[in-house]
């Protein structure tokens, strides 16, 4: 599948409410557990998506388009929600989400982008030269892998009830 | 986290919404395409999500609260939905899932299932005895881990476009 921005959007801007739909009303069994030291519960997930609203996706848009390859994307802190979102509530949280991914498609719509945009180019601090359109595309693929792996973590909360089963879900071992 | 039905009818009762809001109105590049041979699409899910509905955890339930041990059961086609599913709509799908889901969910209140139930025994043809406990909880993961798989297959078909940001995305090569 080729990179399109339309087809982009669907799934960027339903993000939000799937994880509404996912998470809303549960118990905090569900949402507070993680994986084990040094992973994200889905509520550290919600947070983490928060703060790339805020600091990264758009950001580096700009940057791409406004100076290129002559000015490096400040790097990503993936661990920023732990002191951001303390003490918030997940319903909150979920909220802040999805306005501020309302407002940052609103923002990307209006770029009016085009195909030779796609292709300009910026610096990772790590990857080095990247594209826009490589940026978009890891947009997207960033919101479906968090999805996964929020459904993943709350699985592995029942991985010591399921009995045997468990053998046959090569994801909970993941 | 040990087992709860309460608990596990919060997740059972939303995940025709989630998968709903996951795939409605989205393109066939993100819901038809899987992850190579012998693998699921999103659409492939929802066919073997009605069938689980229609064959297995109804049933199974019913045999261990009916037959205990004494009776084996009948062997779960993880491919029936091939055959079954063709040619309807995915928005048909996923309303046929939300039924069965609804009627099983209503059937299994019904039952006023207590601790003593939980432990009752039933014989599954590979595993060997089980309980109705690690059946309820597997049912729960079952939905949980195909909510991964979906979002996971979607996030594949842009495995090419995201360049060198794949190599952050573990997930990407399960």
């Amino acid at each position: 599948m080729n990179f399109n921005l339309a087809r982009s959007i669907e799934i960027l801007e339903r993000t939000p409410v799937v994880l509404q739909t996912l998470l809303k009303d549960l118990h905090e069994d569900w949402t507070m557990n993680n994986e084990g030291p040094e992973t994200f519960s889905p509520y550290d997930v919600i947070g983490h998506l928060i703060h790339g609203e805020k600091t990264d996706w758009r950001d580096r848009t700009m940057m791409i388009l406004e100076h290129g390859v002559s000015k490096t994307f400040v790097p990503y802190d993936r661990f920023a929600q732990f002191e951001e979102s303390q003490d918030k509530l997940l319903e909150l949280l979920l909220k802040e989400f999805e306005e501020l991914r309302k407002a940052n498609l609103n923002w990307l719509r209006s770029l009016n982008l085009t195909e030779t945009d796609f292709d300009k180019k910026g610096i990772h601090p790590s990857l080095g030269q990247v594209t826009l359109r490589q940026l978009l595309s890891t947009w997207v693929v960033h919101d479906l892998t968090h999805i996964a792996q929020v459904s993943r973590v709350m699985a592995k909360q029942y991985k010591q009830e399921m009995g045997p089963w468990v053998e046959y879900f090569r994801i909970m071992n993941f």
